[in-house]
């Protein structure tokens, strides 16, 4: 169910989950003062001392666990789960859009469960919706895995992620979920009273995704042009531009656009209307179909007077060069619009794919790990080799050495590693899978 | 278009309309630091204090101003709307559920126009979306009208309002939409070329309305036994309770229930799908009728055994008593339960607009007038007559007055008032229409 809980959580919620604390604390907005007043010196200052502080949510965890401790009593009353679509912040002191801002917007998921094996379910099914979001709407290929001990989440047990490789070839972290064991119900007080009629504590999830899915459309489809929307999630997915040269044809043209739009509008791609605009402004024509490019629309339509003779459409498609444009019958184009948007979105998805899979490669040389993730050029040092799969001997040592030699991490264990006998790529000691090593945002 | 501007507003930006800090300034929660560290006492303290501190938006006109006057160079750009739903924060002594909280909910537009014309054009057009949605979907009806000088948003040059009623006759502010004037295109220096070439200060609305609408759509149409929810906006439509005394019976029933859902399926009501629930939990059947009755959901079926023999449903309905139900053929049932959802969502309107007539009078008598607002019973001293349509003299002096006898206020100015010659019920001297005074949340 969607619920809506406080913005401001008191301070004394984030004193209860130690590591959560140590987590979080370093990087939130903190509520002392009520009011404002005059400062006498013609402005304002603040007024109204809180007698607690109260913190800007960074997550929810603790405020939504103080409800599950009340609302949860018998394993009758279990599985639960709550969803919050609701800004967080978190003080950031570099900001980079859509990727690392102070507030942001997501959704929260949190869950309590009877068991264990309930809860880790619920952790790597809610991995799986995300992965599948990510790559059937947002057209991004997802790696899916387990961070390590430094990366996860402060309180959880195990955290999951979904990592993506943008076009720079670094690694974004799409979204996590996470297993948080008895840590936040023993911090929050949420038992319940088993099958047997005794007390236990309830094993609890939490997962969400962000408003930095965004920054991961832009970055993984976006060329010289501007942005690329696959066709599933762009707000709009035709635009139509009038080509006239007096208000003669312009009638003429608008009335043809009008009887094309009346018979689009019965037309539906994934289950919804075709989203149309009309770009009827006075401006010059190829300044608008440059702005439309640039906002990366699917499908371009300039419609003038020679169209009209023809019965035709003169399309653009953004999978495609700008003046790699197509005349196109109407009939012909109302019938194969809807394949056209579901070929352009595999487009989308495929050279994506494409690009991850060129530049993610197995490396066991140190000596080549290490040239794999230097610059190779010296005016753009943040390009390099991409995502190595590479084993890891599990120590926080090795990782912390590899993090400090070249600003690399590992974004993941993949959850699909396969068993293989190895050698550490730091130390030479034996390990059993390969782990994700990259650059990341 | 929809947008989204930052939580947090500079402090700077406040001081730029004086009405506006005024307003705003005396209930704002202030972040003035930006982490935390241990107190050494086992706590945790505020550190990293901000060198300007920031003020949780308790609305947005000053930072959407900010972009509208990098947004806005020449008429071209206009008329220009912004909506954006969020969160803002009023710092509030006396909470009251959904009504009054620190934080809340709510849609807020921004507009800015070529001209003080439309600018008003579109101040009223939005009064009357809101009261459209409130009459139509939450059954809520509206007196349309002004606030005076003393309630209208600071800063504002008008705010205009619609007043609804509730059960106990006292009135609730439903929403508000503002015409600005001038005087935010100065405070944040919105100005455009105009069609002469001259620069000149754009004209701006705002609007909204917020999650007190819950609260009114509470507290209009709820009975002792609990919510009742108009069929528009209920989340449920339907819920079925399967009756059964063994597991037999209990698999002929669900398979009925199947049945009959298939087909609910393909019905529509107001365009979209028929919200139901089929409710198989372990639990006594009057258990969980008495708990949708409380929640409100508008159609209760409860099938049987004896159902199955007849094909039949029996309903009950939400906007009759409890035990007023009916037993109806399925295919009756199927043919008929739209024109029931409209009927009820109808009657559910009617019976709320027939209260709000019968608790709405004109008084031209001051003694009459101070009566009518005396709790007739002292236990439920809030309890008084409703609203009175009564002349005024436009002076604050009189307002305040009654305000400090009575604790009734001018709640608008009607829009559709009539012009005509009274006498103000307070110092009577001359005025020229009447205005809704009420007791108000």
């Amino acid at each position: 169910m969607n619920a809506y809980f406080p913005l401001f959580i008191p301070k004394s919620f984030f004193e209860k989950e130690a590591e959560h604390v140590e987590g979080f604390a370093k990087e939130c907005a903190v509520v002392t003062h009520s009011r404002l007043e005059h400062d006498g010196k013609g402005g304002l200052k603040p007024a109204g001392k809180l007698t607690e502080e109260l913190i800007v949510r960074p997550t929810s965890e603790t405020i939504i666990g103080a409800s599950f401790s009340k609302w949860v009593n018998s394993y009758r009353d279990l599985p639960l789960l709550i969803n919050q679509w609701a800004n967080v912040v978190r003080w950031e002191m570099r900001t980079r859009l859509f990727l690392r801002t102070t507030e942001f917007l997501w959704q929260e998921g949190h869950t309590v469960h009877e068991t264990k094996e309930e809860a880790l379910e619920e952790t790597y099914k809610m991995l799986d919706v995300y992965t599948k979001f990510a790559k059937e709407y947002l057209a991004i290929p997802a790696i899916k895995g387990e961070k390590t001990e430094s990366e996860k989440f402060p309180g959880a047990v195990s955290t999951f992620t979904f990592e993506t490789m943008m076009q720079d070839k670094k690694a974004l972290q799409g979204g996590t979920s996470h297993f948080l064991g008895l840590n936040f119900a023993k911090a929050s007080n949420i038992k319940f009273q088993n099958r047997e009629g005794k007390e236990e504590y309830a094993w609890t999830t939490s997962w969400g995704v962000s408003t930095r899915l965004i920054g991961a459309l832009i970055m993984a489809h976006s060329d010289d042009n501007g942005l690329v929307l696959p066709p599933k999630i762009a707000p709009l997915h035709i635009v139509i531009v009038p080509i006239h040269r007096n208000e003669e044809e312009h009638k003429k043209v608008l009335g043809f656009i009008d009887e094309l739009t009346s018979k689009i509008k019965h037309l539906r791609y994934n289950e919804e209307k075709i989203r149309l605009k009309i770009d009827d402004r006075d401006m010059r024509g190829g300044e608008k179909l440059w702005e439309w490019i640039k906002k990366g629309v699917p499908v371009r339509l300039e419609i003038g007077p020679r169209d009209i003779e023809n019965s035709s459409v003169f399309l653009g498609r953004r999978d495609k060069q700008p003046n790699e444009k197509q005349s196109m019958n109407t009939d012909e184009f109302l019938d194969n619009i809807t394949s056209i948007l579901d070929e352009m979105q595999n487009n989308i998805f495929e050279k994506a794919l494409n690009f991850q899979k060129e530049n993610t490669i197995n490396i066991d040389d140190k000596e080549e790990f290490y040239r794999f993730f230097t610059p190779r050029n010296k005016k753009n040092p943040e390009i390099h080799g991409g995502f190595a799969g590479s084993h890891w001997c599990g120590s926080s040592e090795c990782e912390e050495k590899i993090k400090e030699d070249l600003k690399v991490t590992i974004r993941c264990i993949p959850l699909d590693a396969k068993e293989e006998k190895g050698k550490c790529i730091c130390c030479g000691k034996e390990s059993s899978k390969r782990v994700i090593f990259a650059k990341a945002y």
